[in-house]
């Protein structure tokens, strides 16, 4: 019996209310390939969320949207700085080389999950420029949230635009939990994307069934994006099922309010463990993944006992909390490590 | 004030049993990536549909499940022949030849629509095997209903996969239709697949909301495939919501249903259209595609009286029929180009 | 016995002059990678010749040369223009594709030989620009000589410059054979090259030893070339020597004077044959290639007779004459012809 | 004036017995594109040399060399395991990554400048095999001589060709300095490569003109090189100046007695440098290589009186010595170092 699933906010479902509008978007004809009314709604309500010209084009995964995006920045000799953990260096298959036609990824160490401006000034001063044997800086990419659920401040994404626009380099968010941590900042989407070129915003993660979306803010990479998706096949003919979802994610703050139940469900979470002796945090928990250093043998057995997560190493595990998730959930696990490392220390 | 919508069959919405699995398919946590139980069906359901092993993988378009089957088929340096007008060919920006890394097409006449089995024989056969200046025959590919809506016979298919057995390269068909090429032709999907060694299998034209697939069978392109579509973006997180439309599809063979009220409405619009004079087909109507010659100004007017249609000249457009039209879509078109065309003959 | 090679200007040694200048060249130690005093010296020297700012880059085949300069010109969804004859479409494995990572040629028939100014004006004028399931008018290309032997007069070359202008895309030559046709129209290397942003210029064929060169007449397109160069491992560590045989190549024209001698043989062969009743030829003879339609028995006992050639058909042989060619072997090809048919006529 | 030149070897000029060689090359007319009688002798001349089946294919730089013959061996998702310090990372502008559309390096830190087999056979251990997420082993590159000088021993590339074949990879090897690293080891050619697939095999840095070589040690690997070899501009029309540089270059061991001649003069510069107190090598010196510590205002010093030498950082140098230098220029060096480094000692 599964008493707590903690794999990975992808194994959720989708929420009550993109469901009904996937519903309500079943009516009629419409044209395909994104030139129906609903497709059509999509720039203008998400200018509005992003308070500036946002132009939209909905991806089929997150991988789909960081490569073309990241693509559509990088000369074919080209280089993206990033964070040495990001998710296109460590587990999207060199899509982003792929697609660029062999543009290189240059892996920061920044404070161990997030970049550091100072450390990426440095990097992009000492970069070969105009020398053949070597990448040229063409674009940085932050995680927000980052991999081990850190969350960048406002005040290190605005010097890190800063060094990106100093460098003459574009600036990419990969947002795949962009409202988790807008949620954790507490302020618009706007503050969070000021200086941000383009941006891969994540959904399926947070309710939608099986969109993302590149979100571009500069004119000029606008078409070479469109042609690029075209190519890869991330063009949908029935696009009014994925702008929908995208329009009511975004309605009425669903994807906040989704993202606060999931940050709220890692704090719940954090604030269990943290309680109980001998359970170490790995990194803050500052969206909805909490990183957790236990025991061996206790690890074994909490999947014996019936909840799922992702072990990362002998003694750590990292448990996702989604929007979907329960209160039952949290308390279960908690209750159980408490449990069980008492036992240990009763047997010891 | 829209009369009749034949654009094309994506602009259809979704069948009623697809959103009811998709609605179904809601329930819990399941893993990710494709090892949910309800992906886990998959193959199964598909080896039965098409009697013999299938592996299947979910893909977001026709142009992905294309490019990512023709790519894991061909070397850097190989050559895929297709009938010219085949969609790879005029409509999909590339994408053969960038996931291919440089692959070649090599379009051949045919009967027009269709290919010839003794004409790709016969390319085959002077094909510069060996000579680094030319592209090298790795693959053919038949588009199962062709573009223009006709449809191979059995015998025509068996040939063009002996062909391509004795020269040594692989089979690959475009099945963007191919539920409308089945339905005509009342076999099994196993006698319309013999020989094919991979196959682009249409689901969102014929109701499905976002999903097409290919089909594999034979093993050794399973893993040059899959790592593909991983580094294109192709593999959905959430992919339960992609197997679940694909399960529902084929499930009482609904795909076939769905075909038969298309092709059955293009059939009613042939007969309409052909008992009027002065109005020509451009090719046989085998599927749900109907290409029809008019006056020019005829063609204005219809699209006047809210009729839509794509024009192909300045003479010739192609009606769909979709799995959702209605009759009254179909009969009123054809009252008003009888209506249309009467009137012009009185007025000479 | 060879009595006569005419199987391509490439069978033809290297001529004193550049052997000369690559002995010559052979002193002391020079800084690597075009750093060194004789590759400093080459854009001065070309510029001169083309009578204005001229960048070059050596490279070390054709190919390389075309490939990579119209890969710098090319979006990856972009298309070049070509004659359908054109030797990147015809017979170098794809390298233009490869290289601009998904490229797409459109191949034009013009004149059968050489691009006509208003078929490339209209087809570019129907280009379905902004069309992402379409490839993007990028470059143009002319081959001057032309494959088949043929020249473009200055005037033809001027509006395809202008379309190409107006047309918002760059224009190319592909030079394998640029000494050829300049002797031949006998204006300057500037004339002949206005409105040219850039060039292969073949010196490989007409007495250099292994290096053609990359001309850029426009400064954006310095740097996306000397990238992908490195990249394609065009940059010699040994520069000087291919520096050096461009450099001997064009002092004191001794490229014209060599196209003469090759151009010279050609225009006598021509004389000599069409002096025969029964020879046919397959098109003009401007440069040196000479293409002729002979009775295929006839074909091969020149073969048998010690004559080398390149056999296109059953009944049409190409023959190429050299810079280092000899009158002598001339003279006994057109008398073996003479003969041969004379026998024909006579056994008739 | 300069002194002496220890910038790199490709400084160099070309050997008597090469040039001599071209000339002799530059005999008549003779087939293009190796079918000529020159290019005839090189596979079976080079099977000699390594004591089996060697298929040879010239190439211009050593970039093609490596790209190339590793693109050859890498699926578009395979990985490539080298030593952190190899060209093929550092200084190739991403040609492997090009070449193979997508493939990706794996540094491997080894003693720092050469791999460790015990640490590549971990590194392909832990290997993600089957994760479409991850890069896929394909092949291990070697450098020998590696970059810093250093030479691996037989046993060392032993055992590398035993993890790689256990693993079922390939096994390149780099042999930019393949001849001063065999000068060194005196051992065969054929024993410095038991195991190794694929060889780029160095000639430019060592004598010759303007060739290096890609050796073929497994048929399978033939056919995707010649026709990426083709498609990248690296199929020389006359190639018979290409395969006679390699010809003289191992006739009678020329390559041999040239790779002698620059490693004797780095030992000479070895002993003179060690015997000045206050003097470093960063590295063994077991090539031609010499990295060299000095106090960063005596290396401006030695700059100033006209030493030729490649600065790594403020208190290192690289200084290569060539097959054609001068005991003179060495003992030049060394005495300059050693009264500058007294004259310092004295001021302080």
């Amino acid at each position: 019996m599964i008493r707590g699933d903690f794999r990975s906010d992808n194994v959720a479902g989708v929420s009550a209310e993109i469901m009904a509008a996937l519903a309500a978007a079943n009516t009629g004809t419409m044209a395909s390939y994104g030139k129906d009314e609903i497709s059509a709604a999509v720039n203008a309500r998400f200018s509005a969320v992003f308070g500036r010209q946002a132009i939209v084009f909905p991806v089929s995964t997150g991988t789909a949207a960081n490569a073309l995006s990241l693509a559509a920045c990088l000369r074919p000799y080209g280089a993206v700085y990033c964070q040495e953990e990001a998710h296109i260096e460590t587990s999207e298959g060199g899509a982003v080389v792929a697609f660029s036609g062999g543009g290189t990824l240059m892996p920061l160490r920044g404070d161990g999950h997030r970049l550091d401006p100072e450390e990426l000034r440095a990097s992009l001063a000492g970069a070969p420029r105009g020398n053949p044997m070597k990448p040229q800086p063409d674009v940085v990419t932050v995680t927000q949230a980052a991999e081990h659920g850190v969350v960048y401040r406002l005040e290190t994404l605005r010097r890190i635009g800063e060094v990106a626009r100093e460098a003459g380099i574009l600036f990419h968010m990969d947002g795949a939990r962009f409202a988790n941590a807008l949620a954790t900042l507490d302020c618009t989407a706007a503050e969070m994307t000021e200086g941000v070129d383009i941006l891969s915003f994540g959904a399926t993660k947070n309710g939608a069934m099986n969109t993302e979306a590149i979100v571009v803010f500069r004119p000029d990479l606008v078409e070479p994006l469109a042609f690029r998706l075209r190519r890869a096949g991330q063009t949908w003919s029935k696009m009014r099922f994925a702008a929908t979802q995208l329009l009511a994610y975004v309605e009425d703050d669903l994807y906040l309010r989704l993202a606060r139940a999931a940050n709220g469900l890692a704090r719940r979470l954090v604030r269990g463990l943290c309680a109980i002796p001998g359970v170490a945090l790995m990194a803050e928990v500052e969206a909805n993944i909490v990183f957790v250093v236990l025991p061996p043998d206790l690890i074994d057995r909490l999947s014996a006992e019936g909840f799922l997560f992702n072990r990362r190493t002998f003694d750590t595990i990292r448990l996702v909390c989604r929007f979907d998730g329960q209160r039952e959930e949290v308390d279960a696990l908690v209750q159980a490590v408490a449990r069980l490392l008492d036992r240990r220390i009763q047997a010891a």
